[in-house]
């Protein structure tokens, strides 16, 4: 049977401050991507983690990504020991607004994309293939030129073991690398799926 | 001199938990709009008690205003007694995504903006006008009508008393209420600034 767990704010807190560092000196990012709702809070958290000093705040761009919520009418009032399910498909919701992004192109860009949790790994496949796609489209205005350009993935909790991210993905999940590595005009995903 | 005050995360989240009911009963959104990064912590603890049992979650659309973030070069671990300034200039780094909303449209949308914490007032006013904006945009579109809309602010901290909003205001601010109603083809909003 699934046991639903609790989590503390304090330890989501300090799951956030235990990364930062490793974050920092592996990715550096430069671009927070929050999949919301779940990443918002992570994100907000760990941006503040992530700050230099005497430099600004690393810049948070939402995504709306649901699985579970708009399949879900369950409420947590009406049965607290039930555990969520998720869906099979990702509604998209909100996407990047590039307006204020420096010639509204994500090439040069070294993304951070934060969500709470992983389950199925559904959404941050979504999330990573539909950034590729357009860090791609962007990169072709430009000439091809992908250099710089990184997307790695921070969550919360892993709760699928079996396809879980290759690279820097600590003992028990909660911070991933992908990287996207210009190779002629493809883009080569450490990804273990 | 202005002393720096600390919240834990459960007085944030009590504070949501308090503020519920009477958001439900007086406003009963339909969109939140969370103004980040701030915002974002706020809206995600709020959603989750604002949810109808047997019904979806309440869209959340992010949008970024920064006040203070693109001008502070100040950080936490440099002085941690030093209180931030807040700037003179909205800077607005993402807006909604009305693609995957209803006719791509505000109108007859109950729209509860959150943020964090209400100072100068300056990045509300800006987020409510530019709403204000985009609803009668939408409204023009189809005919004029705005019937059902309105906008609603909640906000976790208030600091400035003197240009409270009337209305729903609580004693220390932590809810407040906007509408626009319709006259003719003017919006009047119940701010008193």
């Amino acid at each position: 049977m699934v046991e639903k767990a609790y989590i503390t704010y304090n330890q989501v807190h300090k799951l956030c401050q235990q990364s930062a560092a490793q974050i920092l000196s592996e990715v550096n990012p430069n671009l927070i991507i929050a999949i919301g709702g779940g990443g918002y809070v992570p994100a907000r958290i760990l941006r503040s983690f992530l700050k230099s000093p005497g430099k600004p705040n690393i810049p948070i761009q939402a995504i709306g990504l649901s699985l579970y919520e708009d399949l879900s009418t369950s409420d947590a009032t009406e049965d607290d020991n039930k555990v969520e399910e998720a869906g099979v498909q990702v509604t998209r919701t909100q996407w990047l607004d590039l307006s204020r992004i420096e010639r509204s192109s994500l090439v040069g860009k070294r993304i951070l994309i934060i969500d709470e949790v992983d389950d199925t790994r559904t959404t941050l496949e979504y999330a990573v293939s539909e950034l590729k796609k357009d860090i791609k489209a962007h990169s072709e205005k430009e000439g091809g030129n992908v250099e710089g350009t990184s997307l790695a993935v921070f969550v919360l909790h892993v709760s699928l073991y079996s396809g879980c991210f290759t690279g820097n993905c600590t003992a028990n999940g909660k911070f991933h690398r992908i990287r996207t590595r210009p190779r002629k005009d493809r883009y080569q995903q450490i990804l273990n799926t």
